[in-house]
């Protein structure tokens, strides 16, 4: 960084006012609603546009609508850095999941400009869109969009899940272009950016239970799912049919689900990164009673870990241990449809370079798995240097309850704003 | 038995045109529906009375129209044996469950009358209303009334789950007088009669799974029941929680029906007798949603022996379970309202007199627990000795689909026949 004022600080309180005017545009009256592409998300672009302006940074947008806030470096040429996030909500959604990437971005940015500071490269804030899958089930649309990383049929077919209007239409509508999308047309490379750094509130408890601020992304955990698995068994009376002649649907999935969580409690004990989830389960309720075995019983399983290999080993577990109970309880199993997400690490060297930070600045911090998908993996799928910083955050997210602390937000600005003078 | 007449057969072809009679007069389309106190059981009750008419029968009905087709005894002063069942049904029901031990009565009694014999004591054929709780909530309804052991609230209380009249204003309009229920009158008593023999179609599959036509039963299973449990956790991100900061329900769940199933064939092995059923259960679905952890699980427990203390060991066993998995995984569980019944032994001198009858019928048998209640519980109740024939049947029973074969209704009609000979 070409500078020699010290103690330059993130400005915290021009973040802090933008939250406020993002929940004052977006309250819907039980949380908060920006829909992708759409209203709510435009309203937002449109409050942190205006921030830019009134900041005097280059503002650009892409075919896509991503929006790209610009403090211009001493070398033009050189790599840019983005810092960003997305800007849209899940339905009735919170404040901070999401905005707290673009406004840690835009404090830095705002630190930076008006200190006077111009950076060796250009450090640009980017404003996503469509990160949120609950309005078009497409995961990383905006940031996808812009790295030219979306299948050219998703654009017709993808539908908004309320209105069933297609992701293209939507687009349109917006004045952005879904041809450019289609043709896989690029506005962010590995030859025009150095890295993507995403600050996001933790999605989970870990960082409010031991009492830190912030952590270091490692990686993001990929998947392996079951959406719509179920096990057949044989309808009978609870009374009068013994053990043996039992085809009880309910049974088999308590062996099955037990098994798999002692799985995990071994691979947890020997320090090996996975969460094991079944989300829903349920006898049928068109058929089931009390008095009656179930012959039925449908379930989810949400597998998740930094460690692929991890992923393949419980997936092997399930192989395994599916033929032993259908032999074993006369049963059944149907796993239905897979899915699995790849599980992408952070780069190395930004990762390393932000605890650097964390250290230099003081701030307390741990280095942790992400949970959920983040724009950061589109980032690293389309080869560009990718890391994310997490601010403590209570009762998740996605919900209207969300809550980051403004301390823990400056804290985590501190990092980024040490990160990007000390290695930008 | 006051007879030297030799090889008397039960009338098998009179049970068989009586069975295709209710059919016909009570199919609804899907199967076969014999309302309690109403109009099906009304039929079903008109076709035996006729059949009773052409075999001369002593007929009389109680004050709750519960019926007695007595064949007269020598010894019109001694107790009277009872053989019998009930007419009624499900809805949607088959036609064999409760039809067969009151044609099995009427088959025996036929032959008796037929052959000109003149049994020692009455032989009584008593066709008892509403055992079916599908109609009223309250078991063993019509043995109960005419043994005096309803309580007096239950008349006015209990109301017919389709109509919601109440089983008073039912009992009413079919003539009968709730008022001699309420006060408790007796139609049958252990000073009036002898016995109660009950012949049913087996509920489950093992008889026809051990190639056998006939059971003789030990003793009716009583319950442990849970009708309405829940287990309450946390939702939160399926992907963001580590494994020590989750209150799955889901999880907890499935380690409780698991532990359960593993004590149960702990005693299973030991040759107790029980059978669990966790028969419903599920997540919220209000709440549910794949990537969520579920926060809670809903089920339902039914537990069956012929031993009570086995019952109260399996209730112990969950106490000590409940308190361990709500430590061990952070969750709440809320058993909910607790019902159990006892668990009557069929009388032993029926049972070993039915034993010696099929050995020396030749009819090939085993003994075996009856799984769902009979109205053989409410006569062991009121303290007259009471046992129970099972024959085979396919397909469970309360379906249209139960289905018992002519030629294994002969044998136990030969059983009963040879019982009753031998021994009444």
């Amino acid at each position: 960084m070409n500078t020699d004022t010290a103690n330059i600080q993130p400005d915290v309180d021009l973040a802090k006012e933008l939250f406020d005017k993002l929940r004052e545009a977006t309250f819907d009256g039980v949380g908060i609603t920006r829909d992708t592409f759409g209203e709510g998300e435009q309203k937002a672009h449109d409050i942190v546009t205006a921030a830019a302006k009134g900041l005097g940074l280059e503002i650009e947008t892409d075919f896509a609508g991503n929006l790209y806030l610009r403090l211009p470096g001493a070398d033009r040429k050189a790599k840019q850095l983005l810092l960003g996030s997305h800007l849209d909500s899940v339905p009735q959604g919170g404040n901070y999941d999401g905005a707290a990437g673009v406004l840690a971005g835009l404090a830095v940015v705002a630190g930076l400009k008006r200190a006077g500071v111009t950076p060796a490269r250009d450090i640009t804030v980017i404003v996503v869109r469509g990160e949120e899958s609950a309005w078009f089930p497409y995961s990383y649309i905006g940031s996808r969009c812009a790295l030219g990383l979306i299948p050219p049929e998703v654009v017709d077919e993808v539908k908004r899940s309320d209105s069933g209007v297609s992701l293209g239409e939507q687009m349109r509508k917006g004045g952005w272009d879904p041809d450019a999308v289609k043709a896989g047309r690029k506005h962010v490379t590995p030859e025009n950016t150095a890295g993507y750094i995403e600050v996001h509130i933790e999605q989970g408890p870990v960082l409010l239970s031991e009492g830190l601020p912030v952590a270091v992304v490692t990686g993001v955990r990929g998947s392996s799912r079951r959406r719509s698995a179920k096990i057949a068994g044989e309808y009978s009376h609870s009374g009068a049919v013994p053990r043996k002649y039992r085809k009880d649907a309910a049974a088999a999935f308590a062996e099955f689900a037990y098994r798999v969580d002692r799985r995990w409690i071994e691979i947890d004990e020997a320090g090996g990164d996975l969460v094991v989830t079944f989300c829903t389960l349920g006898t049928n309720p068109k058929r089931h009673a009390f008095s009656i075995i179930p012959g039925e019983v449908s379930f989810s399983l949400d597998m998740r870990s930094t460690s692929r290999e991890t992923l393949d080993e419980m997936d092997a577990f399930i192989a395994k241990l599916v033929p032993e109970l259908e032999e074993k309880r006369g049963v059944t199993f149907d796993l239905g449809p897979y899915t699995d997400t790849p599980a992408p690490g952070m780069d190395d060297g930004l990762r390393k370079g932000l605890a650097r930070a964390a250290e230099s600045a003081g701030v307390k911090f741990r280095e942790m798995a992400s949970g959920g998908g983040h724009d950061a993996v589109a980032f690293n799928q389309a080869g560009i240097p990718a890391a994310m910083l997490f601010v403590r955050n209570e009762h998740g997210s996605h919900n209207p309850d969300e809550h980051m602390e403004i301390a823990d937000f400056a804290e985590v600005c501190r990092v980024l704003m040490t990160y990007v003078r000390a290695e930008a």
